[in-house]
């Protein structure tokens, strides 16, 4: 049995003013615990993690320790540029905690990275990191491509514990599945793809919709798991605008407005992310009237 | 009821020295007959067609026509740079007895093929062809985004029967589904899609893995009518690596090495595609004996 | 000495409504031999050859043969996607009379054209070509990269006589120059790299900015010539926003546009290609007075 | 007159086992003190700046300052993800003496980063910095498009000094020249293009190619200046290998195992980025010997 399996909902940051908001993310931690979530991914792209200090960072993480229930499963995203630094941070926030630490390709110097060099950078952290390795897959956002071959290669290191696949497709998953080691987790990066991914053997997944309507989400798994396949198929499709909204047409802000309307903390995000505009407002409202959220 | 379901077999060419032979495409055809596929598509990618004169295109066609099972359907790609090029190619095609034409996107001038350009070239093919049009979105070969909103769109034009969904994702099928009109055709590209994408709503595919597996992929359709989702989902999953092999690695010389294999004529593809090399012979021939077909 | 060297315009093709006008394409040719253009390219991407039958395409070509000064180079673009194809068209501009074929790689199955496929090619068409070969990279519109090695490969065959480049950057000419035969012939396919890629070694360009304002590219082409530089650099610099719009922004329709201001035959173009708007006109109105050609 | 005009060497960053090295770094900057360098980029890409901690970037920096003739302009690369962590490096750069900051594109949610996110980062930054700012425009590396209309707009704000352009095209330039306030500083990112760049109005460059040969780059530049065109065009052919295989072909490792060869101090990368393998050893000794370096 996969450790990591089921929905897990990628955190965004609290902002006030110039600050992060301990208090508000631990507000909203106590809401989600309310959920039937398997997890929370903090410092991932939706908690604009590329925007916090480090200081910062383990500030939310510790915050996530304390307030999350036992029973959800943490995860960290803990990439860096450097293979050192990243595994240091990685260390780090083992040392605040969390269960897992998800990891995405190093991208700076995209040409350069080939598979030799990505094998060194990910065996050396899987080696010595002191929490197991959710190797993150994103060739959209890094710019770098990861043969099916090689993360064959990296599935079947003791370390490291699952993937998450955001490149929008099924062919690494249909390719990988009979690869894989039994009980290695692969985590689902595109909430449209939840139903047919983790219908063909994806053990979940780690999407911003389920931090809008994690019920949903939870509802779809859990519907998928008892093979009601023709609610599924039609709760699938209803997630379809929303997801398309906060991740393709409007980003991080589109789910902050979402949290601000529904109860929880969203505010705003930092620069240079921009504030949601009128449209996009409406356009969230229409979404969550419509699938009964507001 | 989508005119157009089931999986259709994108038939290839057979040359003989520097011309085609008319007499090999009859024979596969006739073996062809024998099974459940839905139907045909002749001048499509996997015939070759743009290394095709207009007199072997017609040739072949009027071979199809005469050949084919009465019950099976036939559709011509028919594709042009030009407007009136493709529309008197259709209805030469029309005149041939085909019952639709597959048109993709023109896509030498790309940076100019914006959604009204498009619309002007759909709608003119459109309003006179006098053969269903199945509208072909392939964006990774031409360069040319349709956008959701112009694709459904044109999915109510009168005339324009179904789409082929080559993207590679599922995102366009699950954002068009609840867009599209009753009984319009909803064909997959993608053989590694046909599981989750009939699942969720497509109504077959056209695909090259249906030439070389015929048999498997019409099981593949059923089982999935018939709701038999694990059984299905094996089958999807047996069938990838001789997707990958014909599509990704390889291409067409191998899907005709295959048939070359199977009592089918495959023969050589026309210059500049090359001869299969021996790694991807023996790469083939492991492929269908896992799959039992050798 | 190079054998194509200086500026050519590569021709627009004119309609009146359905058919090409002979007509109309003599009477523009007539204007340019009163140009010092060093020669014409018929068949071209300005010229739509994609949207030209066969038929159109060699009425065409025979027009410019007979109304070409006789001092006037003449090079047809003759790229089919079989090598087969391509050939024989080659051959049969041949027979008009042309000096040249321009010949780009194929595209379609782009995934399969390595540099083992492209040698195939062009070595299959340069060994029987009855007339010297024009080697056309221009990756954007292919999706297919040459590499310099094996650029540098083809400019060693007797039958290829040049390249014309039109990658948009100087790195291609500056790896090759150290390696091209005496008397190869680089043309540049970017009118804004005519200054500085004609003093770093290039022979010439083949640019659509020669068709509306050839007397500026050839006091461009002689400023170089003469080492008067900082008139060559203002010449350049004021060609610029003329290039961008009849390549980057508009595209042929406005070069056409162009041309019937200034009293040639520009006229339509074929769908898909849409007229020029009314901001287009305006825009290159502006333009061209700037110039003062209006 | 721009203020910074001339060659620039964006230094590399020695490391000793897991630590910076200050007084390697300080050893070459003597060395280059030497030289008719205009100045030094410092935590720049050849300095695997995203490698570095703050910390270690600061130690750099202050070790440039008290080492650098005085006479050599000092410029650091700043650029963070948010705006508000590039502003507070950025000063805190201007408080440790730097005489400009460069800063590039935030990337990270690069479908996001439009005109109007990218105006209030730049804004934000060159209203509050203490020191002039450079904006790095180099789309390869950051998928993020700067329009030229958006660049002329930031070309007048009075607190932005210059671009620092690795397009590696000529035609931000070209389109730009005529837009620029007297005195901007336009400096290249591509070596190849020094001479025709620099002929048509850039005020300089900063180039790898300058950490391993300043003085054949200082060359090149008083050539152009003093308008000896035809010594410049062999130089600036003569440095083409070089610059490719420390860009291109092997990237920041090849830069620095030159400098080993050449007595300043390279030493190895960080990782992921791997030693140069013996292929490219020798290729680099073979350049080095062919620029007379060796």
């Amino acid at each position: 049995m996969p450790e990591f399996q089921g929905i897990f909902a990628p955190l965004t940051t609290p902002f006030e003013g110039d600050r992060i908001s301990s208090e508000k993310f631990g507000d909203n931690i106590r809401k989600y615990n309310a959920t039937e979530l398997t997890g929370y991914v903090i410092l991932g792209s939706s908690g604009e993690s590329v925007f916090l200090t480090d200081g910062e960072s383990e500030e939310l993480v510790k915050t996530a320790k304390k307030t999350a229930s036992p029973d959800k499963k943490l995860i960290a995203g803990t990439a860096r540029e450097s293979t050192q630094l990243t595994l240091e941070f990685t260390n780090r926030m083992a040392g605040c905690g969390m269960d897992a630490a998800l990891i995405r390709c190093p991208s700076y110097f995209k040409s350069k990275m080939d598979t030799q060099a990505l094998r060194a950078h990910f065996l050396t952290i899987a080696d010595r990191s002191e929490i197991p390795v959710i190797v993150y897959n994103i060739p959209r956002n890094t710019g770098v491509t990861m043969t099916v071959e090689f993360l064959a290669e990296l599935a079947h290191h003791e370390n490291i514990a699952g993937f998450k696949d955001s490149t929008g497709t099924l062919s690494a998953l249909e390719e990988l599945l009979p690869a894989l080691p039994a009980g290695f987790s692969y985590l689902l990066g595109a909430a449209g793809l939840l139903f047919p991914g983790i219908q063909l053997g994806a053990s979940g997944g780690i999407v911003t919709v389920a931090d809008i309507a994690p019920e949903h989400c939870v509802k779809l798994y859990d519907l998928i798991q008892q093979e009601k396949w023709s609610e599924a198929r039609r709760l699938q499709l209803d997630l379809i605008p929303l997801n398309k909204a906060v991740i393709q047409t409007y980003g991080v802000p589109a789910a902050k407005y979402a949290l601000d309307l529904l109860g929880y903390y969203g505010g705003p995000c930092r620069l240079p992310l921009l504030p949601l505009d009128e449209k996009g407002k409406k356009e969230m409202e229409g979404i969550l009237k419509e699938l009964e959220l507001l």
